[in-house]
């Protein structure tokens, strides 16, 4: 038998997988990309007034849970999100998430919703928006090692927010390769089914990697990467796990979202702890230069930070308000009278 | 238009506000609060293999914001919680929560649950667990001081775990003292309603102190506690947020959750760092003393950990499995091959 239904002060909006897949469809998934990674860039011009911290990593042997809050002091946002490659085998995703604003006023939520896709899509607009400074001019050519789940958005978002029209793709596993090539088919976007990597990075103004093993691996070695091309580094995002070569970074000028959290997490876990570095807000903000020559080495080593979230999680909660994908769940307990939590319970069983 | 229905491994046990009441009401409080004691007693009993950090803050003029994580190593578990003294003018809960349960093997949730009851409960089961081993023997009368959302539960779980049957109410609002007396009139309670703390303590052998002033305030004066007597603090539980004078601080025998997290946020925030306290984990397995004396002042300074959260989320998500009261919520991204993300939604599409 239903209790009394669950007053306004209890209910918090909720955006379900299936929910987030019709924001995308409606929404159309380049603008999707666009719109997220404008509120991406408006948030890192203002990210010195954010609360920063490392996310707060529980390891295991198969992977890693991480909570990663931030607040602009208006808003409270952190997104859960786990880390297993060896999900794969087992038909799961090998990246999990999802997130919850908060009225930092009051501590109450006002938003939960998954992430899995929506971090799939700030990862990329991300990605995106640190070439739009970072990348030559003129770059129409992306290389994309590793086919897996990332590997589209990537590949739109670069396409819709830096104007690239042809993308090389190359996985070890060519099944990878061939379900992203099917997918970006009516993309609109030249897509380039390789081999080996060498033969992905061929002609590509920008090489990005995005695989998924635990390891110190070595995607690209140093003779692979030419002069003037800007390298957009995702995989290698937690200790113990990077992609490039450590003689690419010593020839790069290396570009980072949360120093504090890449210095742990990302390819520059190989170099001294003082080797410099650049902040992509400070590129962003005008306070640092980005790229300064045609044959500069660029690198953005992304680990993905919470302030990303946030800007994807504020984008939701203005853009479900347009909508009607999401529904409420009773998730704050709202007794008649505030401290009598107990007497709700009483009430509710007589 | 709704899209393909979502697969087994997208969705979560959610367990409701509604839900968490008919929990309550199905088991009854007295039991539900002495089967969460027993499991914090099991996990209490296995400290050691916790994963443990101070829970993460993120602090604001008018309250904080939490995040506490914790793991056993087979189940990762958290919980978000807000403490805002002045949400009660706006008819908002001071406290409010939710948790999450996650296999680590995965990083897949397992559980959402709402946990502001959830918090009632368990704040109270930990209070009664500790008095179990600290308070004297034959404890019969308990003293509330303070009468807000805890209050209840509190008085219920000293009854159910501790033998307590009578509570001695005080609180400097007497409406909170006539609700939380008329809530308690059939619980087979001797309820006794005071006008000054200090007639709230006469007889007692346990006083229980939880205010919710986010300032060093003094609930309890030196002379008011006398020999022999087990304080329970549960109110002193942020920077710069205490309960007790110092003076009683330093005649006690002081029993904590967690050091690290205790120094910053519990009574002991008054005193120097290297004070000693007693872990009340050591306690329960023996490894250190609990009371020793029937003279002997017992303190335990309560702040909420995220291991007692862990216990109550393991519980509920053992007992759901017993009953209808959760639903499934399509949380976690589920597409025909773990890597075809992008293809999941595009299929959507067409």
């Amino acid at each position: 038998m239903p209790l009394k239904p669950p007053g306004p002060l209890s209910l918090v909006p909720f955006v379900s997988v299936e929910h987030m897949m019709q924001l995308v469809i409606d929404t159309g998934v380049e603008r999707m990309l666009s719109d997220i990674a404008a509120y991406i860039e408006e948030d890192f011009r203002r990210w010195e007034l954010f609360d920063k911290t490392p996310r707060i990593a529980s390891h295991s042997s198969e992977g890693v849970i991480e909570l990663m809050p931030t607040s602009d002091g208006i808003t409270y946002g952190f997104k859960y999100v786990n880390g297993h490659p060896k999900n794969m085998r087992d038909g799961k995703q090998t990246v999990t998430a999802f997130g919850v604003l908060a009225d930092v006023d009051s501590g109450y939520p006002v938003l939960l919703t998954e992430m899995t896709l929506l971090t799939a899509l700030r990862t990329a607009a991300t990605s995106a928006v640190a070439a739009k400074y970072l990348a030559p001019e003129g770059s129409r050519t992306m290389a994309m090692i590793g086919n897996g789940a990332q590997c589209e958005f990537q590949a739109l978002a670069f396409k819709a927010i830096c104007g690239i029209d042809t993308v090389r793709l190359y996985d070890i596993d060519s099944r990878a390769t061939a379900k992203a090539a099917a997918n970006l088919k009516s993309s609109g976007l030249n897509v380039v089914a390789c081999s080996t990597p060498e033969q992905a990075v061929e002609g590509a103004q920008i090489i990005t990697t995005c695989t998924a093993d635990k390891q110190y691996a070595t995607i690209l070695t140093d003779n692979m990467v030419g002069s003037g091309v800007h390298l957009n580094a995702i995989g290698g995002d937690c200790p113990g796990k990077t992609e490039l070569h450590r003689d690419i970074l010593l020839r790069s000028d290396i570009f980072v979202e949360y120093p504090p959290q890449t210095r742990i997490e990302g390819e520059i876990q190989q170099l001294d702890a003082e080797h410099p570095v650049t902040e992509l807000w400070q590129v962003m903000t005008g306070t640092a230069p980005g790229r300064t020559s045609a044959r500069q080495v660029t690198l953005f080593d992304s680990v993905g930070f919470a302030i990303e979230d946030f800007s994807a999680l504020r984008y939701v909660n203005d853009r479900i308000k347009r909508s009607e994908h999401f529904t409420s769940l009773d998730l704050i307990a709202d007794p008649d009278e505030p401290r009598d939590l107990y007497g709700m319970i009483l009430r509710a069983a007589a």
